[in-house]
């Protein structure tokens, strides 16, 4: 087992820091949607990201992962890409904004290294630790919410037809095998660091499952001074 | 001080592995030719290649990591981007063409990673040394060839105006200090693994480098085995 990084978010930071994981087809984009609605009509500030991609280098890196002719991509390869994507969104993104008092929603964060190169693929997840706490400076989510589902109902769901489906990418094509191991990565994370996570069925209704994340983050929220107005963004990105 | 790998190159190949360090402006590129043909003259089948770059990947990361306008480009993730690009161009590239009893001769390694992004830009080494050991399985080259050469004098030769040269590279528009620490790197590196590496004054005429190289060369190249042509290297690529 690796020793995740205990480090909270919001030691050296003013804004809120939330992950989305879990796989596709369960419905991260919409709840991230409504999420960010609720909290824009609480008075917050909500920047919504993603990993892969988020700057012009992560969008690189991202078209490279998700290549549907490179579903046999070695995963040691996928996983330094990854790390080097999601660092330079940390420093152009994340961390600025995080610095002006937003709420920052990332689709996707360091769980998904842990669980698709690592539990999926393998990858030894002592180094990827090691790696993770290097890139990211031991910057985590106050709250990771994971959308858990039975693989073949999210490939289903998103893919009504899956085989000869020339949309799906690289990961998508991937064996059951390899998802359901991804799938008890992730719980298996969750389960380890309870404080951290939040684990809901995604088969439920919509409404329900956001009710249920507004419930765990309410709370950070009213932590959170009323942020002022992030013009200055962009100039701290550019560090 | 990382503890470099020391499983030789040849522990389970049937090639011969060569690799070339130094500066920009030391003349890598000419010594490679030389002894390309020199081998080749001999009898030898071989693959002269480079890093970053090498394979479709390494080449999309190599135009990612020299990009002029990136010459602020976080170490970490370069040193990331380089480590992806390597494990790529070693499954792709070098090993099949070792397997088939070819001389492989790169500009650049892995010991370009400890000197640029460990000594120059201070990422751990013992963090490289580690992540190496995963992205090369272990394989290191039986000879290192380093033209060693005083920065201001390679950045001279590469570039008789440097100041306002548009096709400087993110690396060669980087401060003097941090070429010196490069230099310093590698000729440390060298230090500590005589075996392996030959260290050579860039300054000296370009045959009298030459004739050094093979001198050093020649036994290893005796020790091989004529190679059959290697007409299955890109079937055995495609692993």
């Amino acid at each position: 087992m690796p020793a995740p990084m205990q480090t909270p978010a919001q030691a050296d930071q003013r804004g809120l820091f939330v992950s989305f994981e879990g796989p596709e087809g369960a419905g991260k984009t919409t709840q991230i949607e409504l999420l960010a609605r609720r909290l824009r009509a609480a008075g917050q500030v909500v920047h919504t990201t993603r990993e892969p991609g988020g700057t012009p280098l992560g969008e690189q890196l991202r078209a490279v992962l998700l290549d549907p002719s490179a579903s046999d991509r070695d995963p040691v390869i996928e996983a330094l890409l990854m790390m080097a994507g999601r660092r330079d969104h940390l420093q152009q993104v994340i961390r600025p904004r995080l610095a002006t008092g937003a709420v920052v929603i990332t689709d996707r964060y360091v769980d998904s290294t842990y669980a698709y190169q690592g539990y999926g693929s393998g990858v030894d997840r002592q180094w990827i630790a090691v790696t993770m706490g290097l890139v990211t400076d031991g910057l985590l989510p106050a709250l990771t919410v994971l959308l858990d589902l039975d693989p073949v109902v999210g490939l289903e769901r998103k893919y009504r037809l899956f085989e000869g489906d020339e949309t799906a990418s690289s990961f998508e094509r991937r064996a059951l095998a390899y998802h359901r191991r991804v799938r008890d990565g992730f719980r298996e994370l969750a389960r380890t660091n309870p404080e951290r996570w939040l684990v809901l069925d995604a088969t439920q209704p919509v409404a329900q499952v956001g009710e249920r994340i507004w419930e765990r983050l309410e709370p950070l929220v009213q932590a959170l001074a009323t942020p002022e107005r992030a013009e200055s963004v962009n100039d701290s990105a550019g560090a």
